[in-house]
């Protein structure tokens, strides 16, 4: 998005020179009549007119027929009328030039067939003229010049804490929510907005407009769902060069529907896996608590532009021994091990005045919750080189004398070396004065080990254009059978082995095979996706009369599975010796991201466990090798238990290989190689079958011919 | 516990008549000033003297220059000196007959050798006369009458709420940080204790001492390791006799260091996964998040009683929609899934004046904040006999309108379905009138799934008395080999494949096997425990050529493997036909807990994932059903995928058995069969493969001989 186009929204939406509140109510107590006080409450400068055709007066106020009667065109107008007349007033909206109106009413895409149309006249209504926020948003708000249009009573409070956060919300009443969560704990916003309905502007579009605010310093997200994800991609490029990170918490992670696939790929990275993908190659942070939502973008401006390592070294400091613990323990189940001062470091501090034992943690003790030996552990930990962030978990002084071990703390936070800080006790002033003074201060031992664990787990925003489907994936899909989707797949440089695919009629005359006995004999038909299942797979087969015994059974199983089914090919591969391990990677068009690259160990354990590692496609090695480390059951590939090593390189390259048929294959819906057998180092990977389903070249209805994905992106 | 030796130490240490703080100082603001004013502000009836031979008074008191110059014997001593005074104070305390004394030094057992010779003489002092809190302890509280004997400056503020909780903490300073935590929320406290070293007192005797106590309605537990447990588990059986719930908060969760045993059973048996289990034989909630221990209680006392089902009907109903998706998120990824109200629950609900949408929750919407409105909500829910708990999400009216929806709520909260809320808005006030009005209400969607998951999974308290290890369990082991082991296992009724042993000379004769080939061949030596990792066995043996042949190879393999080893005999057995799946059943003998029984699938993947369920042994067969249930792994046994349904019956009772070696054969450490092959429903299962280690009857110090287990209760 271009700047002026982003100012085109940003300056309307945000610092309106004047609003207008459609069906205005004289009753201070209504929802529509909340606007009108709040706006007054909070100082807002420009000019506010209130509309209500049926008086003259609202709330003592000069009560307007229409838009149309205004003495000027105003910036913003927030209608709260019911949504037939919505429609209406947004097409004044659109004749008069009004650049922005935000929509209060529901009834639209959420309500069935008479909704969805009802949506299509609002967004003609509109005619690309004015831009909408909504249907069904609470409001947009921000603290910093009074802009107030909401009805939402939690706006009805005085002093909107102010600051750098920019939250943009799904759901309308987040946002009121985290006001009174943020309040007096030295958190501010510097605005909020609920997206709605996203009829037009979606909430990535929201974001990207408001970008160039200087006040804005990072973005907290409430998703309900995936929805316009190349705007929100979009959005996550454009505020990675702007460098101000992004705070997600999104529902459905719970969500163990599986997407209707043919392939396991499917199962293993259905919507919530999806999605995760998809914000993680933003260079979102996702948080799993609520509050965490408020708290990480604290963290998150800390550490951005520094390095992030993957695997932090924390350390953690405290004047209580047993709070310490408590978030030792958060933070390992987390997955994030704690980095125990050295001897030298332990040395260094007691000569600066900070005595501690030797053990995992710094424990200052009771008697250390004092100004100077509080300062004097920092700044020995901070420049001791051997952290990347300080963990300082504050006892009772935190609630009782903050003059002592909260205010060190608070002086400390401009150093190269972040501290996050957490208080045992119940602490807001503390609170207030850290996350004030740039530390951030956290309620729960949870939302402090989650915050640091996602901004560590936030990855550089390496997000392209989504393509996501233009129609259903289904709509004219063919599936290959194994000969030809290992081709297809050879040809993305995944080695399979050799192979020779034989008809019932050849079985009868001489057979040369060019490899040796034992060979694996298995059904070869585009129709049979799941060979095994259907008893069309004979492993072991020693000679050239068990090849043709094996045959038979395989005719006889499939005949029984799929009665009146043609399958009159085999594949003969020679039995592969054992790998270290097996994976399966696979590769699938998601309907909200485009291509995805997923790797698992394959089986039914790992599909229980959901033991996977999902990334938007293509991929480059490192990421790669991210993925490998990412899934568990690989484990067995470095070291685990003095197994040898696995080539853990070669697979890396496979998986790159079938992640590049986003890019080689667009006709390609999914790909799936299961099992990869995965050899020593140095002695590659083998992929020993091959599945893939694409668009037929002659079924689609792109112009494009062989691809059916159309490049969505504005 | 006796009624009589409870009240000798509750009375003593929750209600004493007099108490003397030994070591009180003149200055107010140290800690050891401070129990003086807490006294004197919290109102204390009783006598309270002052200790400080080296001052005429302190703090404008008379100060006493020892117990023994006081006019009377006081019930409860506070030491607050210096390590080694302590020791003569306590000595004083038992010559006197002080019943209950409190020590705040530190330096004792956690201290090394001398630390250990310290706490001994301490032991010694006491003579057994007075019982000791401590060391270590910051200190006793009961806010009920004004005991206040601590110098935590937690305590220094007015009004501690007063309630039914009692707090037993290990770590000092969380009694403190809960006090302000529940400050205004409706949640009270009827005791706290610091119960430090454990010298003497342990946990578990403190709270089983005070379990008479008619104004201690529930207990919230803080422990960073299991100790004492033939203790606790003693209390566990007290307090389910006495219908008083018990929430646990147990470090150590992240805990992934295995005990070093010889079976796979110690790795899936870890430090932590033996608390847990000991924890649910106690009948006790263990909750995973902090806030968690305050607010679990009230739930707590609300289920105790009732029919607590395994799966609940959790009801969901809103009057905001956007909260309650964050909160059946957050239950859902803890387990637990929604029901959603029934068409018929809509129409009646409708016909009450609660219109809600046909929907997963009840949302009432905005418009649905009435008093009149969410009244019938929850009556008609109440009553359908649809749910077995409601969860209430309160919207902005929560903060800014109490008098409508929240007052509503906490009228329905006598109601035999309970009710428990959650306020997405900060919202002290309602939390302070919910949980006042017996309707639990929690701060975060995080410790409100987290509570309601613990409070269901919470098992009807089973606990016997425990018999833990009296010397180290290495003492005197020995393994048995395969056949022995198996040979005891088959006593416990576990189903084996027909096996013969040859030893090497008996394979150059002829061999007759009471089977037919194929055959598995496998090194029988009680020196090898990991057959396969030493090239042992030899699979698929197709006759008695082959035989021999595996034989030399497998000795070949043990030379190289093992050098000078003597291991001249192998395992013959059929090569059994492919079970549906393969389970790993063992059994342990825990440090701290006993005995105790594992079940898992076995294999890498199932350490990796920890995917295991632990019960203390014995158990019974509903209890096998659920331990099968535990396990992800095995949801291939049950109907997963369209797979055939395994013997879940058979696997039940093979579980029983091996745990039944806690009964009939005490002399056993450790037994596992590994695999376990599991057949179709009513195929049954048979063990392929069994280790036993056993305490060698002759090298055992215990006088009962084969038994090296001491029964340690009290």
């Amino acid at each position: 998005m271009q700047k002026d186009r982003r100012a085109a929204i940003a300056q309307p939406l945000l610092a309106p020179r004047s609003v207008a509140i459609v069906g205005a109510s004289d009753d201070p107590s209504k929802p529509t009549g909340r606007p009108q006080q709040f706006l007054a409450r909070a100082g807002y400068r420009g000019t506010a007119y209130f509309v209500n055709p049926k008086r003259d007066t609202v709330q003592g106020e000069k009560a307007w027929p229409s838009l149309s009667s205004l003495p000027e065109v105003p910036d913003h107008v927030y209608i709260m009328t019911g949504a037939e007349t919505a429609i209406d007033v947004v097409e004044e909206c659109a004749r008069l030039g009004v650049p922005v109106a935000t929509v209060l009413a529901s009834g639209f895409a959420e309500d069935g067939p008479a909704g969805r149309e009802r949506e299509d006249r609002l967004r003609a209504a509109a005619a690309g003229r004015v831009r909408l926020v909504g249907p069904s948003s609470l409001g947009v708000v921000n603290p910093r010049n009074g802009v107030m249009l909401t009805g939402n009573a939690a706006f009805g409070e005085p002093d909107i804490p102010q600051g750098g956060v920019f939250v943009a919300s799904q759901s309308g009443s987040v946002i009121g929510s985290l006001v009174s969560r943020a309040r007096g704990r030295g958190i501010g916003f510097a605005g909020l907005v609920s997206t709605g309905g996203e009829a037009d502007l979606s909430l990535g579009e929201i974001c990207e407009a408001t970008l160039d605010d200087p006040g804005i310093t990072s973005y907290a997200l409430f998703l309900e769902s995936l929805r316009h994800s190349p705007e929100l991609a979009s959005f996550a490029r454009a505020a990675a060069r702007a460098g101000k990170p992004v705070a997600v918490y999104k529902l459905g992670r719970s969500d163990e529907a599986a997407a209707l696939a043919v392939s396991h790929t499917g199962a293993l990275a259905g919507a919530d896996s999806e999605a995760d993908a998809f914000l993680r190659a933003c260079g979102f942070a996702r948080v799993s608590n609520f509050e965490s939502l408020l708290e990480a973008p604290g963290l998150l401006r800390r550490l951005d532009g520094g390095d992030r390592p993957r695997s932090p070294r924390v350390g953690v400091v405290t004047t209580t021994g047993g709070g310490a613990a408590i978030m030792v323990d958060q933070l390992a189940v987390r997955g994030l091990s704690i980095t125990a001062p050295s001897a030298g470091l332990v040395a260094a501090m007691a000569a600066a005045g900070a005595v501690i034992p030797h053990s995992l943690i710094a424990d200052l003790g009771l008697a250390g919750a004092r100004h100077d030996v509080v300062t004097a552990a920092l700044a020995t930990m901070q420049d001791s080189g051997e952290f990347d962030l300080i963990v300082f978990v504050i006892g009772s002084s935190a609630r009782l004398n903050p003059e002592l071990a909260v205010q060190a703390i608070a002086e400390r936070g401009d150093h190269r070396v972040p501290i996050v800080a957490f208080a045992l006790p119940e602490a807001p002033d503390a609170a207030n004065l850290l996350n004030s003074s740039g530390v951030p201060a956290f309620r729960t031992p949870e939302s402090c080990a989650d915050v640091v664990a996602s901004a560590f787990a936030r990855l550089p925003a390496t997000i392209g254009e989504i393509r996501v489907p233009a129609t259903g994936l289904d709509v004219g899909a063919e599936v290959l059978d194994e000969l030809a989707s290992a081709g297809l797949l050879a040809a993305q440089g995944i080695e399979f082995a050799p192979s020779v695919a034989l008809t019932v009629s050849e079985l009868d005359g001489e057979i040369t095979l060019p490899f040796s006995y034992p060979v694996a004999v298995k059904i070869l038909s585009e129709e049979i996706p799941h060979k095994s299942d259907a008893g069309g797979v004979v492993l072991g087969v020693a000679d050239v009369d068990e090849l043709r015994a094996a045959a038979r059974t395989i005719a006889g199983n499939i005949e029984r599975h799929h009665p009146g089914l043609v399958a009159d090919r085999v594949l003969v591969q020679p039995m592969a010796p054992k790998g270290l391990a097996e994976a399966l990677i696979g590769y699938r068009v998601g309907p909200e991201v485009g291509p995805m690259v997923v790797l698992s160990t394959g089986g039914v354990l790992a599909e229980l466990f959901a033991d996977s590692s999902v990334r938007l496609a293509p991929i480059d090695l490192p990421t790669a090798r991210d993925m490998i480390a990412e899934v568990k059951g690989l484990a067995v590939l470095t070291g685990y238990r003095g197994l040898p090593d696995g080539d853990v390189e070669a697979l890396a390259r496979a998986l790159v290989g079938i992640s590049r048929l986003a890019v080689d294959a667009p006709d390609v819906i999914e790909a799936e190689v299961n099992p990869l057998s995965i050899r020593a180092a140095g002695a590659g990977v083998t992929a020993l079958d091959a599945l893939v389903r694409r668009h037929r070249a002659s079924d689609t209805n792109t112009p494009e011919g062989a691809s059916a994905l159309a490049v969505a992106t504005r």
